[in-house]
């Protein structure tokens, strides 16, 4: 299935379901309301699953490794290799993502969307459109069609995991550099002032990050991307990884499951989702506040808000597989929870209850 | 043992300990950093059990239950006989902390530590002090020995449960009123404005709201407690189920394990427990904000940071069991991810990534 047409296919959450979650909710023995955004979680999954009650035993987490160009003019605090390097590891188990996952029962997905040197394991799977983007400060990150191919790797990968049977899919990232790319597509797309959008990545000094602020601007200035066609932006200004996620932000609305929102830059793929195809904002899930400054007004635009605020800029999913438990949680209330019809609770004080 | 004797006994936090932490917080292939709270996490519960890696396996869940006299007040939405119906709801299985309990491998203990009814099952732990306290608008809300009782109890409670080798315990309460007591307590220790520091609770109106506020002003006026002596705030406007979650916060200190904290009500108890203790602070963990006001200033007095925010206000424990994954990932980050020196990068490399 070419992800454009699946676009085409692609409908609203299911409002009766939504309503059918809510009625449920409500008659719980709790206070109406009480457990706040775990409520909100569980009517917004009926909306995306058209179930009032669901599951999410089956979780997987989609990593999207590839590199970019722009790393010559100086904008990482960590060596270009550390893509290949950390893709690899996560694989072994023993980064941020791998224990998380694990933790949380996870199964971890590395994709190779862009990385420079061939990974040499296969343990990555290899969806490699091409060896590392341009550099955006000097030219276009990618043609648009290698966005376009990226977009679609993402969209099958995604599409094939939830086809598999998994349930929920967590969203993260790995490239040196990637924070520079996600800063620039944020500034075309929400027209952000670069000095607010651009920030300190894994941990910039205030020197390199004044270098960043103005890498970014010559990257904007050359290819003058056009904000109101994502793709665009994507190709001239983003990354391989950023593509490949939004195509797995359109699969999941596409399949009609779930999907969470990392830190800043799965967000920028989300919105470039978004953007593409504005029913598939239905379906995502933000978990973690990211510290990177363009986050904050990236999930706002896409009408999401995080649940919590861990102060964490590691990226690779960690927040995602940190966010599973949460929102198990609120399939568990609704599925195991019992209601005041239950305990028999006589119908006058069911009223005292309800009505505060 | 006798609660005041053990804190005689309790020392602070280990510092070396929290240093060797934070040395191979470092060394973990991430950008140092990164991982944000949950690095601090793992800090601070080495301090409290002395290793600087943790594994938290054997969790639990204390509800202290207990009525409150200034019910008559007209200061709760829910009838009083909803104490006792929802503590052995709760052990039930079919409450949100059951169910959020049970989905974090949580052990629940439901106690009866002053509900006005008999349970009348032997699933809720009976040490009840007294059933339910005097209404504080006319009156203490109990007598000093019997805050002192309730305050052993719940350390014996918690001490048991640490020496059955609970490793981690989460606190929780039900009790129809008590943010109202809570409120009381918070102003009398904190200096409040009462208008600043009473909520809706689980869901009043705003008639009831300014009901409840003025119940609060006159308990406070009737009984004058002395902020200074946190047992005569607990006997004069506190109540059973506060005095008992203050016990277990005491409690953890003693053993040199984890507890953490859960809403407002739950804050307080921890804030008596750090006046009757000021060590006992280092063994507290914040999970969620509460929506009740007095929670904000509440967990700043103690020095602590909520890493939630989840517009919760159900109370119970639900909060901690919503953290127990969290926390346990920040034991499992230092237990399992790799570290610069497993991989084998090359010195200039590292420090390329660590000094940044």
């Amino acid at each position: 299935m070419d992800y454009r047409q699946a676009i085409k296919d692609i409908r609203g959450v299911d409002e009766g379901a939504m309503a059918r979650a809510r009625e449920r909710c409500d008659s719980l023995i709790k206070p109406p309301g009480s457990l706040g955004r775990l409520e909100e979680i569980a009517v917004r999954l009926a909306g995306m699953t058209g179930q009032a009650q669901n599951t999410l035993d089956r979780r997987a987490i989609v990593v999207m490794a590839a590199d970019n160009g722009v790393y010559a003019e100086g904008v990482a605090a960590a060596p270009q290799a550390f893509t290949r390097t950390q893709a690899v590891n996560m694989t072994k188990g023993i980064c941020g993502v791998s224990v998380f996952s694990r933790a949380a029962g996870a199964d971890l997905y590395v994709v190779d969307i862009g990385i420079m040197e061939v990974p040499g394991t296969e343990a990555v799977m290899d969806r490699n459109v091409r060896r590392g983007t341009g550099n955006m400060a000097v030219g276009p990150a990618m043609a648009r069609d290698e966005a376009e191919a990226a977009i679609g790797a993402g969209f099958d990968v995604a599409a094939g995991l939830f086809g598999q049977g998994y349930d929920i899919i967590g969203t993260g990232e790995m490239g040196i550099g990637n924070t520079t790319s996600t800063s620039a597509c944020a500034i075309a797309l929400l027209g952000l002032a670069p000095e607010l959008a651009v920030g300190r990545g894994a941990g910039l000094t205030d020197e390199a990050l004044a270098n960043k602020v103005g890498v970014v601007k010559r990257a904007l200035a050359v290819n003058a991307p056009d904000g109101s066609d994502p793709v665009d932006v994507l190709s001239k200004v983003g990354g391989l990884d950023i593509a490949g996620l939004a195509g797995c932000f359109i699969a999941a609305a596409y399949c009609r499951k779930p999907i969470l929102v990392d830190g800043a830059i799965s967000a920028v793929a989300a919105l470039i989702a978004a953007r593409l195809c504005p029913a598939a904002a239905g379906f995502m899930i933000a978990t973690h506040r990211s510290t990177e400054p363009s986050y904050d007004q990236t999930a706002r635009e896409l009408g999401l808000k995080p649940f919590f605020d861990m102060e964490m800029r590691l990226g690779e999913g960690s927040g995602c597989a940190l966010a599973f438990p949460i929102v198990s949680a609120a399939c568990a209330m609704m599925n195991e929870m019992g209601t005041f019809a239950d305990i028999a609770f006589d119908d006058s004080v069911l009223v005292d209850i309800r009505e505060t």
